[in-house]
């Protein structure tokens, strides 16, 4: 007989979760780390592990939050400006007990009140507190989401491809059933909505019952910003197919183009008025993890519920109560993010120039990356309109396809692991994403200091050209 | 046709938690102070918010981390100690881009190393840092165990009656089946273990798979400490019948009597020898909301795994790369509480008096309360040996009863909300915990200040023996 914890007879539901962003590259990453190679950890939006500085007035607010006895301490206003101070009590007068005592499970009302004032700035709608819970990074958000809709394996969420892990991760987790629809290399990574209706149908005809649909926007792996035509029409197929939407705009402050800027679903589907605006379910994700923040390790974000039925968002708290409260250093970090420095305050020049800094530096990486990747052999990049990612795909000649095979990996893995042990550059394989039968991609972040990115790409060019030369066997590559 | 989050068709699991401490009465005790009325919040252990103070040292070295600019600053001397600025360059050194980059999924192995040096200190036997792994709070460890263990609802979980709702709720939430075991009321609450083998027994004749049991040392709500003799008998029966033990340790600290200090479950399996030591699976969990500490919004926790095998070890890392990292500010806590200021340390004297302060009075606290109980008419107490919380019965007469049935409330239900709206004191019905049928409990933490415990007291008498004034019917109480 087992024991309780034995392999054999452990939740199969755990056993089927495939997880590719700290999957078999990260952990030979690791493993390589150890020995003492210098990695380039580009497998994870992680900004602040690549040297991104953090921004100072948050940190300075967080801290004091921290340590409240500095606030009586006479020295104070030599190390912190006087708006930080202002605001470090603004925060501590919404908890009862500081940062150390459990809030609401939904989060501290104050911040909530203070998310639903930034929706509505931003949306010109405005937005109820009631209906925002606050969360340990939008990641855990989500799995809540996921956890509420699905009910067994013939539950299916309509899911981009290449999508986010997290995604198929948790539906495998929850014991659901993940309904890809492709989005268009060839169109920028267009989302067509013929595409969403034909896997919609086949899911069907499947026995699948489709409760939801996911959109990234803008996307990762793929960086592509979503049009407000294209999100209207997603709205009208989730209004006639009774799907709810969970809109991941984790990546809203990302924008690198001029031509499509965030637009919020939430702010489209509220314009498209009734029935649209009335009926149609929407769940909308934020973190501090992303835009020019990049505060992963705090763990803070928020889901805001629109259309829900007021009994499920009940069932939806009971069931966050069950691990009592999401992290209180993170909810002031959310505070923060909606609710930035104004003019006038003392530090709203140095926050302006900070973020303005790390926004300007990330939109030229996503142009040295795009550029650097397209000037490779046999590789073409899409270029990085959004989000946090580059997405190339590689056209992997037969031969190479051929000792993949032979080593016993999947083609896009087996280059990936190359490049790893040669340039100590870490990324994930497109196969995690899901990809194309016989298409092959990688993706990794446009995260890498500007300075060090043009001796990246050199690095990453010497090894793909290389690699390239021997595989080819003057016959053609993988198909496109 | 219904959309993917109308009531009707959300996951039945979900619908099936019930979560008692943020229940029917908490929801009451928040409406009533919107209305302005002064509420005394007892339904959760939530030092803080009843005014604890949190501990200096780490306060200062989290702020240090949150802000690392400051170790640059001149003025820091003046500000913070010596030994707080060497011990927040010790943690940053540790991350890889500060607090604000996602940590491995398990945790800084820098953080992890200093729980396995703490537990080796506290039970002579080394420990390994690869099987410790860190989460956002104790609830998130204790979730996703059973979320691994449990399969379906023929899996069982052996749980205390009364019992923490954390297990009842994730259990259902998990789809599996909660098998109780009673602790006896008249023994101090102990463990009885041939309650426990009945309770198996039981079980598996109604076609259960018990795979798990769960014993909470200190208890909660019930305050007992489990002798070395009972957790080794507890540990040879998880032998015999193949469960694994999860032992929620997270009151460690909380010891308010000296005939059983804490000694931790895994000390006494690992000093029983083989076969036991090699092959009972163990997984305990400590926490940084509990204890001197009571950082309950930090979310700083670890669960330690004993003869896991490897590969659920790695499926656990698996599912929780998921959701990325656990917060890294609580890390920190963590490895605060582990490795807190040494003798010698220029903040150990202060660290010292501050610990010393809280937990003499939790003990103070813990007298008075129960005292304050017996003195009740028709109320009996057991003393709260450890942990945070008085598990009083209640004993309801028969009219009181019938007057809870004739306001549709479960008796106990019905007593507290009347105690609620009579003097703002927020508790949790017993039911919310287990308790045999027909008998009474609610639960208060001992956690308000001590100088209001007499005052609280006096009101909980006053509102009691008027209550059972009123309800006598001169025929005798409910049976004990
Ligand atoms: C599309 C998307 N959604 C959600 C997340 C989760 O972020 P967090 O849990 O840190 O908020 C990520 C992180 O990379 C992401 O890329
Ligand atoms: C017995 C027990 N276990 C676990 C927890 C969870 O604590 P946390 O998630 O804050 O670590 C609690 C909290 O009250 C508890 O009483």
């Amino acid at each position: 007989m087992s024991r309780g914890l034995d392999y054999e007879v452990i939740n199969e539901n755990v056993k089927r979760v495939a997880y590719a962003v700290r999957g078999e590259l990260y952990l030979r990453a690791s493993e390589l780390q150890k020995e003492g190679k210098k990695i380039i950890f580009t497998n994870v939006g992680n900004p602040h592990a690549l040297g991104q500085k953090p921004l100072t007035f948050p940190r300075q607010v967080v801290a004091l939050c921290q340590a409240p006895f500095l606030l009586d301490d006479p020295h104070v206003g030599m190390m912190f400006p006087s708006d930080a101070i202002e605001r470090a009590r603004h925060y501590l007068s919404l908890t009862s007990g500081g940062l150390g005592a459990y809030s609401d499970s939904r989060g501290l009302p104050g911040i909530r009140k203070e998310v639903a004032e930034f929706i509505e700035r931003r949306d010109g709608y405005p937005s109820d507190p009631e209906l925002i819970y606050l969360t340990d990074g939008a990641s855990k958000g989500v799995m809540q989401m996921l956890n509420t809709i699905i009910r067994n394996d013939k539950d299916g969420i309509l899911v981009p491809v290449p999508q986010y892990p997290l995604y198929s991760a948790a539906i495998s987790l929850f014991g659901g059933s993940l309904v890809p629809y492709h989005l268009e290399e060839t169109a920028n990574w267009g989302l067509d909505i013929n595409n969403l209706r034909q896997s919609l149908n086949e899911a069907r005809m499947n026995g699948i019952t489709v409760r939801a649909m996911v959109i990234i926007n803008p996307g990762n792996p793929t960086g592509q910003c979503l049009s407000e035509a294209n999100i209207r029409e997603i709205l009208k197929f989730c209004y006639q197919q009774k799907l709810v939407l969970l809109a991941d705009e984790v990546y809203q402050q990302n924008i690198y183009q001029d031509e499509r800027p965030f637009i919020s679903s939430r702010k489209i589907l509220l314009g498209m008025g009734p029935p649209f605006s009335k009926e149609v379910q929407l769940v909308s994700f934020h973190t501090v993890s992303k835009g020019y923040w990049g505060e992963c390790g705090q763990r803070g974000g928020y889901f805001e519920m629109t259309n829900i039925p007021l009994k499920t968002v009940d069932e939806i708290y009971k069931v966050a109560s069950i691990s009592l409260s999401p992290n209180v250093p993170g909810q002031i970090f959310l505070g923060l993010m909606v609710n930035p420095p104004k003019p006038g305050d003392i530090s709203y020049s140095k926050f302006v120039t900070e973020s303005k800094a790390i926004l300007d530096s990330l939109r030229k990486r996503a142009h040295i990356m795009t550029n650097g990747f397209n000037s490779c052999r046999n590789v073409v990049c899409n270029f990085t309109e959004g989000a946090m990612y580059s997405f190339p795909q590689i056209k992997l000649p037969p031969k190479a396809i051929e000792a993949a095979k032979k080593a016993g990996k999947v083609p896009d893995v087996f280059y990936c692991l190359k490049l790893l042990e040669a340039t100590g550059i870490s990324t994930v394989p497109g196969s995690g994403f899901g990809q194309k039968e016989g298409v092959f991609h990688l993706r990794t972040t446009i995260l890498p200091a500007e300075e060090d990115m043009p001796a990246i790409m050199d690095s990453f060019k010497k090894f793909n050209d290389e690699f390239m030369e021997q595989y080819d066997d003057k016959k053609g590559y993988s198909r496109m």
